[in-house]
């Protein structure tokens, strides 16, 4: 059995022993990570400072980035601010054993779904040593066991940090094998390539390299590639004060981080709003560096734009770039989206409720926003807790993704000797699919009576 | 553009039409479509007729089984229950625009979660030509675009029930492409082929089928291959009458329909029962015609015993076939179960409600009962409504799969000029993360402030 296979069939054994632990195990457990990561801070930081070290030669050489080499360090407020985050997530409600549903099916036959841990996650990432923390708290919290990979770059930061969560989550209970790490790029390749032993991948890292997981491997994946966010300025945009409002919130989709995914790619503009709102708006982009492209009916109202090609309407420039265009009317914003689009975050400004509707319901995306900023799309913004991620798939957890996206649910049924055969053909019994309080206690709800 | 392209961009188009709609119009739309049914019956009945006297020909070559030759052929009480099924489908509640989660995240800007369709779904299926009416009404009724490819079978038939469907809720404002279908087996090819034009695919098949949809799309798939279900009957089973209760439960969820994907393929037994339990069972199975293969302790109780292979855990018989294993604890059973299982449907026959739940949160498939036929395993029986299918999948819909698993969610947000800007950084805006009825009307809640 290689290593990979072994890892993962350790991890399947542990997943099995900590899906029936209770909420106190798992949050016991989450306390003592994070006091290991408080306790053995200097040994984090010890193996930072080689990676960096490393990590430092590297950028000297044109090999590393200096935004990559940045997130690698890690200081003694960033240690203690993992252990922090470690804390928030096992202060967030217990996801498991939610029942959102239960029904009378008939006389001593009880149906409920209740929701249960996913089983085996593996989270694949780059550089961000406070990840491992981050993620491996998130899925141990919903019962689930996770394999992590992190960039080659945190390799000494990430081994040391997980082998003390491992130690310190075991101690409380926790099933060894629940938190295990990989660290070869070929281990990867042979994770992915496995069918049925991991449950979910999650990806996070560059379009690139979420693509190439998604296409090398039957496991569910979860997370974005693309972020083609839009921003619909409406006929009825508020034009007080030169368009202050839109133009502010244009300025902080676009400039306030310009690599997130959430940021706006591409501007549509109601024509009639176009003569008040785009002069201002250029103006404001320009000053901020921002380097505009837009369509013909753009151009006649700005001086000096560059001309906007069909392949900038499918970009995602993570840059301070941003191609415009101008629409006829709403139906034409919202189909340019639907079109475009990456179904990750879209924005209109209008002052008009019945606009925004239209907008909010007939664009297809994970976050739709009326008069906000694209960049409040994120988990934490949202109230989730803790994320993920965003995801960009239909099925399954959408947008930004917290706890819940790593559980299922089970239907459970107790019945008392009760056969399918009884309620078919001819004198069937029917059934009596009666709605019963979701958190019906399935084990000792009610006297059963044998039949 | 082939065929299928167009075929699915026109889906695609008649989604974002279909997606604005009321419920009002997608109900109008089903009635409209149980009516054509009716009136149009002696049509859908001459297609069938054809149907069925080329298939006579193909049963009597030895092309074509006879339980495949009858799930084929209509009458016109059949024509007529498609209608009704229909209907109930309309009456149960929209599964649009529900929202589960609200939050004011600062004053005047306000989230909630509220569900939407998914979009494009595709559906193959084999021989059953009510299977047309009853996907095109569970997809219209939740918003989504529809193509449909059933049997060569039922070619005719299916043509011309798509047919009248379409034009019947065409004429009730449902968008041009909604309901389409397929009739070509490389068209079908083709469809797996595409990438990001279909949401969702819906085999309804063999094993063999539903494992050669998912092996050559990228597309999500909604369903189950392998149907290994258990029955485990614990030391605390009810011993009465000789076990009176226990063997008809098995011998229900045996001999129900072995053809079925809930059918019981492999009996555990507490080695504690077994001398009380088996005897008996084995007798009321033989008298079943069920053949009985068992482990060695099996055989040590029982006279005359096949004895099991390895790869009988594994197998999936969907015939009159039960394997037997003594196991020495509820453990152990759990654990075999969790590694041969198709995480489909278990049960456990117990008197101990600890035992109950021990083995319902411990088994991890998507259903698991207690001291009943593994056969209720159904979204009728489960009070669901109408069910497209079984999904063995972890993520999104578990379990018999209803109006639910067709539908995604979005994030909607109303702000008054927000910028995700300000609540970053030093003098950073504090999110007040406040919880808010689910469903609050987003358009229309408060006077919004602008800031």
């Amino acid at each position: 059995m290689s290593a990979v296979l072994e890892i993962c069939r350790r991890a399947q054994e542990a997943f099995l022993g900590l899906s029936v632990l209770g909420a106190e195990v798992r949050d016991a457990a989450l306390s003592a990570m994070a006091e290991a990561i408080e306790r053995d801070a200097a040994e984090i930081l010890e193996a930072n400072r080689e990676d960096s070290a490393e990590a430092e030669r590297a950028v000297r050489a044109g090999g590393m980035t200096q935004s990559l080499f940045k997130r690698l360090i890690l200081d003694e407020a960033k240690v203690f601010s993992m252990a922090e985050n470690v804390r928030a997530v096992r202060r967030q409600t217990d996801p498991i054993g939610r029942a959102d549903y239960a029904c009378r099916l008939d006389e001593g036959l009880v149906l409920r779904r209740v929701t249960c841990p996913l089983g085996v996650i593996a989270a694949i990432f780059e550089a961000r040593p406070d990840a491992v923390p981050q993620i491996a708290s998130l899925c141990l919290k919903s019962g689930n066991a996770v394999i992590l990979k992190g960039g080659r770059e945190a390799l000494r930061t990430n081994r040391v940090t997980a082998r003390l969560l491992a130690r310190a989550a075991e101690s409380s209970g926790i099933p060894t094998g629940a938190l295990q790490i990989l660290e070869d790029r070929d281990e990867v390749k042979e994770l992915l390539g496995l069918d049925g032993l991991v449950d979910l991948i999650i990806p996070r890292g560059s379009n690139a390299f979420v693509r190439y997981i998604r296409e090398n491997t039957r496991t569910p994946v979860l997370g974005h590639a693309d972020g083609i966010c839009h921003l619909y300025v409406d006929r009825a945009v508020d034009r007080s004060a030169g368009c202050k409002s839109a133009v502010a919130i244009l300025l902080d989709a676009k400039t306030n981080y310009p690599a997130a995914c959430n940021t706006v790619e591409t501007l549509l503009v109601h024509e009639a709003a176009a003569a008040d709102f785009l002069p201002e708006a250029v103006r404001a982009l320009r000053e901020a560096g921002v380097e505009v492209r837009g369509c013909g009916k753009t151009r006649a109202v700005v001086q000096g734009v560059t001309p906007v090609s069909e392949e900038d309407w499918d970009a995602e420039y993570l840059d301070l770039i941003l191609s415009i265009r101008v629409v006829s009317d709403l139906a034409e914003a919202v189909r340019h989206i639907n079109r475009h689009g990456s179904r990750h975050t879209d924005a209109i400004l209008t002052e008009e409720p019945a606009a925004a509707e239209a907008f909010l319901s007939g664009v297809d995306a994970a976050s739709v926003l009326w008069n906000a900023s694209t960049r409040f799309a994120d988990g934490y913004r949202y109230g989730l807790g803790a994320e993920v991620g965003i995801s960009t798939e239909k099925l399954h957890a959408r947008g930004p993704v917290g706890l819940e996206g790593l559980v299922t649910y089970k239907y459970q049924v107790a019945g008392a000797g009760h056969r399918a055969g009884d309620y078919m053909g001819e004198d069937a019994r029917p059934f009596l699919h009666e709605p019963l309080p979701a958190d019906i206690d399935l084990f000792s709800h009610e006297p059963r009576s044998p039949r």
